[in-house]
């Protein structure tokens, strides 16, 4: 059975993306890898995946195994500028839900989006590919569900304005989120070069 | 007369080293030099200091010229849990002081400090070492000043309690700031160093 590697620390994203390559591609085989990469501070989510990613192959040298890296960033844009973007783990970690909602208390304005990028390393032709996926939708004004993880609880999806990411599946979730948009986009391509793996 | 490059963007940060040097080691002259380089994301502002100063060393091949790096952060903590610490330049570029106050407001422990690390690369010995000085304070009620640049407007420095950090001269915010201090201990360490220049 063929195998890609997802190099990352976070269950929740591995588990997602599981569910996913399970459904639409039960032919490959996804396994988590948690060692540590070199995360850049950039703008740019492709940037960081990218360069996680290329850490990694110079690091293994010629990696055996194909190996797919994710970026994933929650914009709050207009009011936030983008906020926090790139930084959303970190932000996430240390002041969390609570300090967005504080920002946004009594803003009109409340669009933002998720965006993903996920970073494909093929064994056989040593290049690297990538894929983005996005989600439109609004800040909720408190936290409402359990599921899903990070910034999930308060955001509501233009596509189910009327719930949180957090109070859907993981099946709901990942045929609308950015990470799921990303992942299609990424298991078309390998329908498509199975012999790239 | 021996040089220093000081590898940064940001005027702010270079002006308020020449001061110091100007001062404390006139024989020794320091330039700015605004090439890119890579920032990791980490939590700890001596390894972005270094892997700075490492990765243009590595790209210019053996500097002819001795170099520096500098990061800092404006650690609002307990409170905020070292919010936005090494992320400080881009949450000031997004949301700035004023999202800084909103997340206060009410808020008693208004604790909070500067941190900077200067990394120090010898064109003779190929060597890296690095410097670090801090500042306590408190975060302000509103936005004071227009010296300065960043969170000064908003730091309160415990020795001169009534003043923010922008309401200083250059020359008094830099024998208290985190930034002069670890000038300082650079100096002290050329002093008696001048031949790893």
């Amino acid at each position: 059975m063929k195998q890609v590697l997802f190099l990352t620390g976070n269950v929740g994203k591995f588990h997602e993306a599981e569910v996913v390559f399970q459904k639409e591609l039960p032919t490959v085989s996804l396994k988590q890898d948690s060692s540590q990469l070199v995360e850049i501070q950039s703008d740019d989510l492709e940037d960081v995946a990218r360069f996680k990613l290329e850490s990694f192959v110079k690091r293994e040298g010629k990696p055996v195994s194909s190996c797919i890296t994710e970026d994933a960033g929650f914009f709050v844009t207009p009011q936030l500028k983008g906020f926090p973007g790139v930084y959303s783990a970190y932000v996430q970690k240390v002041i969390g839900n609570a300090a967005i909602l504080k920002l946004m208390e009594e803003v009109k304005d409340r669009r933002c989006n998720f965006q993903a990028c996920i970073a494909f390393y093929s064994a056989r032709t040593r290049k690297i590919v990538t894929f983005s996926g996005m989600v439109e939708g609004t800040v909720s004004f408190e936290q409402r569900g359990t599921g899903g993880f990070g910034f999930d609880p308060i955001f509501l999806p233009n596509e189910i304005p009327d719930k949180t990411f957090a109070e859907l599946s993981a099946e709901e979730k990942s045929t609308i989120s950015h990470r799921g948009r990303a992942l299609m986009r990424f298991i078309g391509f390998l329908k498509e070069n199975l012999d790239a793996i």
